[in-house]
């Protein structure tokens, strides 16, 4: 699966994945008011929002980006029909050829690990079939139990074909309490860095592993030092955008060989309609202005590239 | 909710939550004939096995016990049937007046968390509606992304009077990669427990907070010193039993009063049946072994307790 997606970021020029976070608040009134005429404001009608929203903007930029990640907990505060809209979103997305980045931050102790892995990247037994539940082809990892909890996801990246990104360091303010604590003069998340390197050294695609890391765009110059410390991990990068992170700020995140992060834009994309910028638009065209603001967005990415 | 726990550890005499995480391999023969036979060798059929695996468990031991706790990894695996099953299990335990703890294990950046902790504590808005996703009592939550990622559990928390339990130290065996390692000459773990006892300070029930810890019956020694770190932290304590926590390690993780720890028990209680000490009920009987399993384990508690 990092080789699919190494090659689709080949192809479109652009190392973007969208966030498909989708709040209430960002889904315009002509989806909201069509699913709540069809199963009244229920958990039921706001699942449907979410996937008509969904739906729309996947169609409109599916060509440009290599990836979407979906944030499980947009779904997961609808109950049980807001994860059948996840499930609905991860399989569409693949249908469009789309690598679906699960962005789930599991983690347990060792056989609730397996479980999580089973469920969203492998298979479960059931009898003498399996089946997949949630099936993504990549998922987001919490690294706070140590390798017991890493290993059985591994295990199953292995065998599937599919890979991690584990959490370094987060892009939010706070991630600095413990994340950034000096352990031996040097802070938690560069020991994070060194597991996650180590980790990933079993598990190569080509020139990059397939178990790779979380760095928020928020903090460059962390992204810098790390980027030396896990060279061949391939980066997910959160915080760009509404969370403040700039063209600029990414370059450290990349490899000289251009390669190596991979960018989040959530809001930024699917609640483009509402910047000023975009709002030529309007709320009847939202996934119009998602599609400009990925364009957009790989530009900056790219100028900033090439002017590095 | 922590009153309500406390009171109901006071009446059983049983400071234990039954820990619900069925795996197929625990399920005895009939129930998963019987499933299978409704539903065939499907997601759904094992979604069918766990809920009425689960349901005879919890009529055997609900009036010995103040509580339960669902590992939801352990339904997750079975996608959505499987969390069909977790929901209609959080449910059944609700309206048999237990306390369930949801082990979600969840922690994101603050509006995802906000997210969760709509989904799996509190209330989400839809239109001029508010809807439960799966209405836990309390949850527990990864600290690893810091104060952002915790307060908006807290937040509704606050609002719903439910609780939360806070990664501290795990049971695993590799917990210590991360979590033991020193900082300013302390561990990882210590300095977590004390922002613990800080984000527990302006959320008091009587005696003692509704944000607690959760912290390894493995790791006794540790135990005591994160008790005295957190003296009115509830501490939840996995790891008794099957991972080899004995009673007399649990001492430590108790106060003067008696209270302010509860021990989880999962396979040692759900899959009692399978040790030879309770054989002799056979699968057919497996929650009156279970039962037993509860009798044996409150018994070893109040003893350690009584003679420390």
């Amino acid at each position: 699966m990092i080789q699919k997606l190494i090659s689709k970021i080949q192809k479109t020029q652009a190392p973007i994945v969208v966030g498909l976070d989708p709040m209430l608040s960002y889904i315009p009134e002509q989806i909201q008011k069509k699913a709540f005429a069809e199963y009244g404001e229920t958990l039921e009608g706001a699942a449907e929002a979410v996937w008509q929203y969904n739906k729309e903007i996947v169609d409109a930029v599916y060509d440009l980006v290599p990836a979407v990640k979906p944030q499980i907990a947009m779904y997961e505060q609808f109950g049980i029909e807001g994860l059948k809209a996840f499930k609905k979103t991860v399989d569409y997305c693949k249908s469009k050829d789309l690598v679906v980045i699960g962005d789930v931050k599991r983690g347990d102790i060792g056989s609730t690990s397996a479980a999580y892995a089973a469920g969203h990247l492998g298979r479960v037994q059931v009898g003498s079939h399996t089946y997949a539940g949630f099936d993504e082809d990549f998922a987001t990892v919490n690294p706070y139990l140590g390798s017991d909890g890493i290993k059985p996801f591994i295990e199953v990246c292995r065998q599937e074909k599919k890979g991690l990104f584990i959490l370094v360091k987060t892009s939010n303010p706070s991630s600095g309490e413990f994340q950034d604590r000096l352990i031996d003069g040097r802070p938690l998340y560069e020991l994070v860095g060194e597991q996650v390197a180590r980790w990933g050294e079993d598990c190569m695609g080509e020139a990059y592993s397939y178990i790779g890391a979380v760095v928020g765009a928020t903090y460059p110059e962390m992204g810098k030092a790390l980027r030396r410390i896990m060279p061949r991990s391939f980066i997910l990068v959160p915080g760009y955008g509404a969370q403040g992170g700039k063209g600029a700020d990414l370059v450290h995140f990349f490899n000289e060989d251009g390669l190596g992060a991979i960018v989040n834009s959530s809001r930024g994309i699917i609640a483009a309609y509402k910047q000023e910028k975009y709002a030529k638009f309007g709320a009847e065209h939202f996934a119009e202005a998602s599609r400009a603001a990925v364009e957009d967005m790989a530009a900056d990415i790219r100028s900033a590239l090439e002017n590095r």
